[in-house]
């Protein structure tokens, strides 16, 4: 392992090299008009699996942009672990914002800018660079490896599903490591266990069939903003979801969890100033991190009816809008939350207002495995050996 | 008297060539292009007051445009009674929705049709019409006339005020008559004695200072929207708004307008199918018109803030916008109003909020003239008879 560490400590000024070359190549997914580079990053990270040693890479077309899979099979007997990663970036749009050009690598203040250093070229090559330093220390990696670097995240990886399907022997695995995703806090070692699943629902809340004169008619009449209010007012109760059954099926925070979060070194002041909040607020019971990371929520994104111009006019609108996503805890189904919140929403309705849904899209479920497998242990006793501290 | 109504009997067809020459001249007075026009049509006012008899006919200047003033003293003791009117037009657009050209008049169906024939030339012609039949009868007016015509009502009568303070005594009379204003119905005598006054507020709710991803901050902070929807969601409780000390001064309605308004020939029904709306809501314990023209409201028109695009964004909002206004009845102020509200909404504010009143305007006072007084006695006899039935 001393090998290891040495080749790794040795490579340093090449490995920024490497990611140089990787973060010049300007991969922007969503923009047709880079198409031609996102392929060459996908050469280019297929090239760079192969340098690194007896790996197998295969370019995997998708109707979109291609992936590249890597199989090395060196540990007969050990566990097989899916790296994870993408080498799509977001574009650099305001590009005028930029203190140095996106495209290039350039250290400032002990940091590396340039466009998807973080998210996710360099988490993604350092896997790559970790396997490679055991080959070239002479050495196997103690477990088999497969890697999975697709180039549609940034468009919401849009063709891994069927990738997942059409390839499932390729990329049979005993644990998936996700090389994607921020830390917690630069000096303090994280493990992401969970993330919370998405279901979305918008509705138009319709009064009378045309906007009217508010004198005329105002007093008369049910006005679409009035009842759009009270229905989303009526979805919280001092900051709890008061939709029946909304809890149903959540879980207690576990209390060696609660331990941890309290044991971590959050300062909520610091936090509520970095946001411009004046102070924390949600429900009750609850602490700012437990609300944000193990508690369902319901936030309205969006709220629009009426007049909007400078100035007023005088209207009685024919309609309101309402967006709205909820964020879902472990149990919790996307398609189960948006049939109580439909079945509220229509039992508070008043009278002279109807409401229409949008359909719906299908959500994410809420994700989470466990804390106390083997492959977690063996990271968590790897980070707090690095770190000096349990992740 | 017969002698006067064989007069306007048998000039029928030369008021319509008055009507449709005073149509015919596009008095826009909102749009600066239009501004000789606006000239012309007073210039028409005046040669037709004139021509009606023995009128003294002024022009009057102000910033804007002119007003044409008519006075003829006839009735020596008989009180002195001024007419109002106003011969500036909306503008036509859109001009392709139009049936026939909007400055020409056009019969169709038994009724008139041009740009402003209703509101206000037909009206403001009648009583220079009806003085003029006296005349030609033979005879004088029984009541001293004045006759005041602005071209500036439809941008809000901006130079009217100081028109009554400098012309103060050629404007004193013992009555005024209103020659704009719709009728209730075509069949059915109607006269205006009152006007809901008007206070508006706007007012914006501020969260987070930047708008933030709402499944990272979701469930921590307070989101605007939901601030903003409980706000106006507290404003009315079932109907009967809920601001301490809104209906304080708001007198009973009078039973016998009470009673007048029950025996009204209103089909409520029929309005709803009109204005499309499947039920009437408002305050408990009142009657649509009555709630509509006795009773004080606050009606949201515009409320909007976060995501308004297609499909949806996960944000939380750092803002959100209200803009509503109330419709005052006798003995409400404005400014005693807004005070209300705005203490009322500093109090609903929850934690992490903070709330920002836009400069309101100064409001229209609620206006009513007693039913009672000779004039409206007079005026009520008058439709009677030619009705056939009590206003």
């Amino acid at each position: 392992m001393d090998a290891v560490l040495k080749v790794l400590a040795d490579k340093h000024d090449s490995y920024l090299r490497d990611l140089a070359e990787f973060v010049a190549i300007p991969s922007v997914s969503t923009d047709p008009a880079y198409q031609s580079e996102v392929r060459r990053a996908a050469d280019w990270v297929a090239q760079r699996l192969r340098k690194a040693g007896p790996i197998e890479v295969e370019i995997w077309e998708t109707p979109h942009h291609p992936a590249v899979f890597g199989r090395c099979n060196g540990a007969p007997g050990a566990p097989t672990v899916l790296v994870y990663g993408h080498m799509d970036v977001q574009p650099p749009d305001p590009i005028e914002l930029w203190h140095s050009p996106p495209f290039i690598l350039t250290a400032r203040n002990g940091r590396l800018y340039g466009r998807g250093v973080s998210d996710d070229k360099a988490s993604m090559l350092l896997p790559i660079l970790a396997a490679e330093a055991f080959f070239m220390a002479g050495e196997n990696p103690p477990v088999n490896l497969r890697f999975i670097f697709e180039a549609e995240e940034e468009i919401g990886s849009v063709d891994l599903p069927l990738l997942v399907r059409q390839r499932r022997n390729a990329l049979a695995c005993d644990v998936v490591l996700s090389a994607d995703g921020g830390m917690w806090r630069p000096e303090i070692p994280s493990i992401t266990v969970s993330s919370r699943g998405l279901a979305g629902l918008s509705f138009t809340v319709r009064g009378p069939g045309k906007d009217l004169h508010s004198g005329r008619h105002g007093g008369g009449l049910a006005n679409p903003l009035h009842a759009a209010a009270e229905l989303v007012a009526s979805l919280h109760d001092g900051g709890k979801v008061a939709v029946a059954g909304f809890y149903d099926d959540v879980e207690a925070i576990n209390p060696a969890l609660r331990k941890a979060l309290d044991q971590l070194s959050f300062d909520e002041q610091k936090y509520l100033a970095e946001v411009g909040a004046s102070a924390g607020f949600g429900e009750p019971g609850y602490g700012m991190l437990e609300r944000q990371w193990y508690r369902p929520t319901i936030e309205v994104n969006g709220f629009y009816g009426g007049y909007q111009g400078p100035g007023g006019k005088t209207v009685l609108p024919s309609e309101a809008h309402v967006k709205l996503t909820c964020r879902l805890v472990p149990n919790q189904r996307p398609i189960d939350v948006i049939g109580k919140l439909q079945h509220h929403l229509k039992q508070h309705c008043g009278p002279g207002i109807s409401l229409a849904f949008e359909k719906t899209q299908d959500g994410a479920m809420p994700y989470r495995v466990s804390a106390d497998s083997p492959a977690m242990r063996a990271a968590a006793d790897t980070l707090a050996q690095i770190f000096g501290m349990p992740p």
